[in-house]
């Protein structure tokens, strides 16, 4: 299968790349341009990243900035770091993408728990969380040519437990294995408009 | 209570406004100046309101906007519709008010049953309605001065069921007076960070 993987130098992009790769054609997307440039913020860079890359059977986005932090300090502009990022990015990888994947391309976007059990600080991400996870089960009704697209959301993940264990007290950690596991549920199986919690 | 209720020319607004008034002093908010003017769709407007009507008990938000139709055709600024009217609309009156409201005041806002079982041409309000439930469940937790927030989150109301009975086929359809009480145990309860589902 031909994949784009938007995220590769993140933490779960980076060991979905080396998980993937194995057995796929995996096309690294992000910023820097790894293999191809994309700014998931932009419409047009997502327009000009399909343009270049032809045959497309899978995107995987596990990228997308949001801005953690207090409510009582949130401006307005806070929260459209997300709305423009993780959500309205994400959004738009499949709103256009729709026009360009191969006939049966799925699209497996990123949210997590957050969406479902928000820790302090979290407003702005519960928010974009939530937001792409209902998008998801709507969009799956309206894709044409037998795409599909499957949302995987993960609790903290092992690799970044260190950094992020004081924000997210006493919950439980996902190994790598494990939510690399469900982004190849949403990739090789038929699954569509389905929310992969890995919690 | 003193209620500042957004919406109160709408389906479920007037019902609410009938209901409620009964009780309380309940002061309209629209676009077109009922007793107070406000665009909820404006920072600055919010910001103005919360300043001309003092001592506020509860706001109840009956009202956004956001744009229905196929995925297929709808732009990013289709989905901006939703996302600056009933999902950052709703975000803002809660961001702003909690330096408005009185002690224990409660913010009361709406989303639908699309978030989690959406039809078809719900892309963009499936995805406002997701943001919004789980925006509640996060600001519920940082709310100052013992605040509170809830979503009602009701499926097709009774008094719409004659314009949407082809956009929701086989939706069950909810009583305005279930509906309403929905708004009231929000209102006169002590429950925060809840989604009540009235499906």
């Amino acid at each position: 299968m031909k994949i784009i993987l938007i995220g590769a130098s993140g933490t779960i992009g980076g060991h979905l790349y080396k998980t993937l790769s194995e057995k796929h054609d995996v096309v690294r997307a992000s910023r820097k341009g790894d293999d191809v440039a994309v700014d998931i913020t932009s419409s047009a860079s997502i327009e000009e990243m399909y343009e270049s890359v032809s045959s497309v059977d899978a995107v995987i986005c596990a990228a997308g900035p949001a801005k953690f932090g207090p409510f009582s300090e949130l401006s307005e502009d806070d929260f459209y770091i997300g709305i423009r990022g993780k959500m309205m990015g994400q959004i738009n990888l499949v709103r256009i993408g729709q026009q360009y994947l191969n006939d049966a391309g799925s699209f497996t976007l990123t949210t997590g728990i957050l969406a479902e059990e928000p820790v302090v600080g979290s407003t702005a991400l519960a928010l974009v969380n939530g937001a792409v996870n209902s998008f998801a089960l709507a969009a799956a009704q309206e894709l044409p040519r037998s795409m599909r697209v499957n949302v995987v959301c993960p609790t903290v993940v092992e690799a970044s437990v260190d950094d992020y264990a004081d924000v997210f007290p006493g919950y439980q950690v996902a190994s790598m294995d494990r939510v690399a596991n469900a982004y190849i549920r949403c990739l090789q199986g038929k699954i569509t408009g389905r929310i992969i919690r890995v919690y």
